[in-house]
């Protein structure tokens, strides 16, 4: 890039960096490779991909909002979670990345304030980042007093299977929450990908639920629990923020698309459709359990960890505060991808020793293998360091 | 909204007005509506949407980039069109409307100065206001003779049956454009939709083709001439920007509808497509010599135009200066859309007389009796004003 040109990108520039998401997603195709990194669905649980009854007029322009139909749908589901709204509320998205963009263009400003949880979804700081956020804990939320200056405009949260952490809170929680956002008006933004894949019983009702007066997003994702490849989520918001948020994504790219929102539909509608996600979840119960067993096989001596109650992650701690990022490498040279638990913090560090790793992609052929050989990995790594 | 949540909007949301586009859309499905307002192309031009053959393996998270085979197919395409570059440039879109966004994102901060055409796309106005931007005229880049501080950081352009005015721009304005580009440093956008819907011959090579120096990004749409519901087109950038280009993208909505993508590349491997594009294009000027008798007998003593050889626009100058704007609920009175020319100008006016009408989308009988009491509307608005 020629000076002359560099001098006409914008500030925020600067803070745009390559996502670990990306990267590892390009050599996840080399043949060989098992990948414990990104939070892919099991290609095995995607359901048949029957569009021969598209009508035809979806191929034309739609509503920036969704379709109707969808949205529709969409209000009665968020009914059944706990969560009513009216379908004016709804806003289909091309994927929940998108609902992040769009929340993050309605309130954040350079050296705006976000709260949030240390750690969490990498992709969520990145766009925080860019557009000049600075980073708070959301312990320092829950203990402000009023809508002081120093009170975030957002506060960001995954409460339910949190990535990466897999951590799910609990009612209490979800309340000490909701009532800290009403009590300094920080607005809340809940993101919820992975409540479907639930293993234990625990708390899933929505912290937006319990809100009396802060204005809220809440937004959901059908690329865990359908196909990633359709690019569709959702969001719901409190009436005060809609008009802004569908003029946002008017600009971003006019509307989602239809031939997905048909699909979707079809698939919200199917009367098996919960047996279906039931049986999903089951078969990730196992891939869950059988990858608890091999890290006690493999990673005891390395690491700690508690098994989480739902979601796609385990999120480990070695015994040595490493930087995981130094580790890569030698992890993609044996065909291995896992996630650095660095590209997860909000504030910059020299290491954290923590690793993220995922059980619903891999086969569990590889699962076993994989580990056997990321401990190796690890094995050496941690004792060249001590 | 409360004034809690009001003072954590970001400051950028003052200048997010809603779009005529959206509010205009959101009648069409109005029963007997004729619209004259959106780009929309015919539903008649829609290929067969077969998606039977769709792999499985397209339901999974795809490459942020793109598919290569489709990002190939377009790098050969612009090789055809005289903007040879390699698949690497290539990014594919959710829409053209996307490429406006990232690129707002890359170049624009609070009061940054773009050059475009008065008038212009309004979402183009939409997006780049958003973000800040201060607008100054192409007539000022070409006279520039340096890169002072008052030299644009981008310019919009539209060169080939511009939106609204339908004007395709000669060889030697090209040639000069490219040379105040490359004089000046500004970072050329040049907004490429319509191409193929060529009435007369005239120049089409790109301007980007032109350029010795200045970086530059080169976009295209699948929604105009295949289907716009699939959301899909791609832009292609000097290769100093990719690396940004394509992070944006993974930050916006991390990758674009796979299946989108496989029937896309479908209809551009058909070995029939060239013959398609040509007899949808001899459809669409069959449509503009008929809009143009229609116009000749109903609108000649209230407007003057220009005949487009190419595109999907009539841009009309009425005989006053009348807001259009106030004329726009009488014509949605009579189920009538058109779209007033004050939402395609880059600074405020009281009003440009001017109105924008498409003849892609309406049936022939539509477009005779719409055409016709249009211009009682306008006729009686344009008495009441005398």
């Amino acid at each position: 890039m020629t000076n002359r040109t560099k001098a006409r990108l914008s500030q925020r520039i600067a803070d745009l960096h390559a996502s670990p998401i990306r990267e590892i997603l390009s050599v996840l195709n080399q043949p060989g490779m098992v990948s414990f990194a990104g939070g892919l669905p099991s290609p095995e649980s995607f359901p048949p991909c029957d569009l021969s009854a598209v009508p035809a007029e979806f191929l034309q322009y739609g509503a920036s909002e969704g379709e109707l139909a969808l949205r529709s749908q969409i209000a009665s589901d968020m009914h059944d979670i706990g969560l009513p709204c009216e379908p004016s509320q709804v806003l289909v998205l091309s994927g929940s990345q998108q609902g992040i963009d769009l929340v993050a263009k309605l309130f954040i400003d350079p050296g705006s304030l976000v709260a949030l949880e240390h750690a969490t979804y990498l992709a969520a700081l990145q766009v925080f980042r860019f557009f000049g956020a600075r980073f708070s804990r959301l312990q320092a939320l829950l203990e402000a007093q009023d809508d002081a200056m120093q009170v975030p405009k957002l506060t960001y949260v995954i409460p339910t299977f949190q990535n990466p952490s897999g951590y799910c809170m609990t009612a209490a929680e979800r309340d000490a929450l909701a009532q800290a956002c009403d009590r300094t008006g920080t607005v809340l933004f809940e993101d919820d990908p992975y409540r479907d894949f639930v293993y234990e019983p625990c708390e899933r009702n929505p912290v937006c639920a319990r809100l009396d007066r802060a204005s809220w997003v809440y937004q959901g994702s059908f690329s865990k629990t359908l196909a990633p490849g359709m690019r569709l989520g959702f969001l719901v918001a409190s009436p005060d923020l809609m008009p802004y948020l569908v003029r946002l994504k008017q600009a971003a790219d006019l509307h989602s698309n239809r031939i997905s929102q048909w699909w979707v539909l079809q698939q919200l509608q199917d009367p098996a459709r919960h047996a279906r996600t039931q049986a999903l979840a089951q078969n990730y119960r196992v891939k869950r359990d059988n990858f608890s067993s091999y890290l006690d096989h493999y990673f005891k001596d390395l690491a700690s960890w508690h098994v989480p109650q739902g979601g796609l992650f385990f999120w480990l701690k070695l015994k040595q505060t490493l930087d995981t990022r130094k580790l890569l490498p030698l992890a993609l040279e044996q065909q291995l991808a896992f996630m650095p638990g660095e590209a997860f913090m909000p504030e910059p560090t020299a290491g954290t020793g923590q690793i993220r790793l995922n059980f619903s992609h891999a086969t569990a052929d590889q699962t076993e293998a994989g580990l056997a050989r990321l401990a190796e990995v690890f094995r050496r790594a941690l004792q060249a360091c001590a």
